[in-house]
């Protein structure tokens, strides 16, 4: 009775122990990828002996490397949070404060490491892109376009370029460097309204 | 007397063949720095293999590896044009395009990497950002000190604040990524004048 109701429990809530093994296996990955050789670092071998699975646990989830990194960094992403709509600056301070935080993250290294590879690694850099990054940026163009079409930003904004000017200030700084209190504001405020003296 | 003469031209360009030793090992230096493992492929013995020197021609002028990183790096990043004081915009279109020009240049990978590798080697970035990058955002500073002075800037504007509006979206695309035509000036008419719907 105690093997079965062990069993059962084991089962029950959504598989634990193949959850387990994927968490294992993610952290394992993200551990690899930010070491300092970055994408050299990872290896299916390398990712099983560090998430104490066997190969076969990882190949039958994803069918290479890249797809288990790509996998691996959507997973430390968390999506953006949906703006409340309030007005384009609101928004666009929700999510410039998002974008701040996000170098507290204990995996920040690894997408430092995966960009730097781009060259080396073309296709897992297109993927990351399409997979993990587009998403995000999405969420920006979005606000951007609603913000053009209620008049509050200029019509005909570059949207690529608006989400590059709000991105860049925000990313650029090397991943353990933190940003002044108010920071992501003071980039909103400065997208917005520029930095040529009032006429 | 051919010896002599031999003798005397070797010397005489200002030693051409230790130049040409030093070349070669800035030269191998870089090329082990925009590896994909970085600041960890650099040491004196990989120097030394791939220069095709001795280890002591290289401890001959600089005491360590992190010494050698921080003149590679320099080398390699030649200094700002100084912008010729036209205008703030004119002068900060300039340096924009220099910035984005950058991007081309054989070695852009080995900036993204040591800054990438900054948590694990904080000396050597720290040495880094005071050789080679705050002498280079001193110049962008100036520009924008100087168009605060004028006038054409908003008074109080934060130049750090400022470098990073402009630097931020010339910087954060992947090394092979570049930018399209007339994004220098793009980047600086947002900086200068904002997104908002002039009112």
């Amino acid at each position: 009775m105690t093997e079965l109701t062990d069993g059962s429990a084991a089962r029950a809530p959504g598989r634990p122990r193949s959850e387990r093994a994927e968490k294992a296996i993610v952290e394992a990955t993200l551990d690899l990828l930010a070491a300092e050789s970055g994408v050299a670092a990872v290896s299916i071998e390398a990712v099983a002996a560090r998430a104490g699975v066997g190969k076969t646990t990882i190949y039958r989830r994803w069918p290479n490397k890249e797809a288990l990194i790509v996998h691996a960094l959507a997973t430390a992403k968390a999506p953006l949070p949906v703006p409340s709509g309030a007005s384009v600056r609101e928004d666009l301070v929700e999510l410039a404060r998002a974008l701040s935080a996000e170098r507290r993250r204990k995996h920040a290294r690894c997408f430092w490491n995966v960009v730097g590879s781009a060259e080396k690694h073309p296709e897992l850099y297109a993927r990351y892109r399409q997979v993990v990054i587009e998403p995000r940026r999405d969420v920006l163009r979005a606000v951007l376009q609603r913000g053009v079409e209620s008049g509050e930003l200029r019509a005909g904004l570059d949207l690529e370029l608006g989400v590059a000017m709000l991105v860049g200030p925000l990313t650029m700084r090397a991943p353990m460097e933190l940003f002044p209190e108010g920071y992501a504001e003071a980039v909103v405020d400065a997208l917005l309204d520029g930095i040529r003296a009032p006429k």
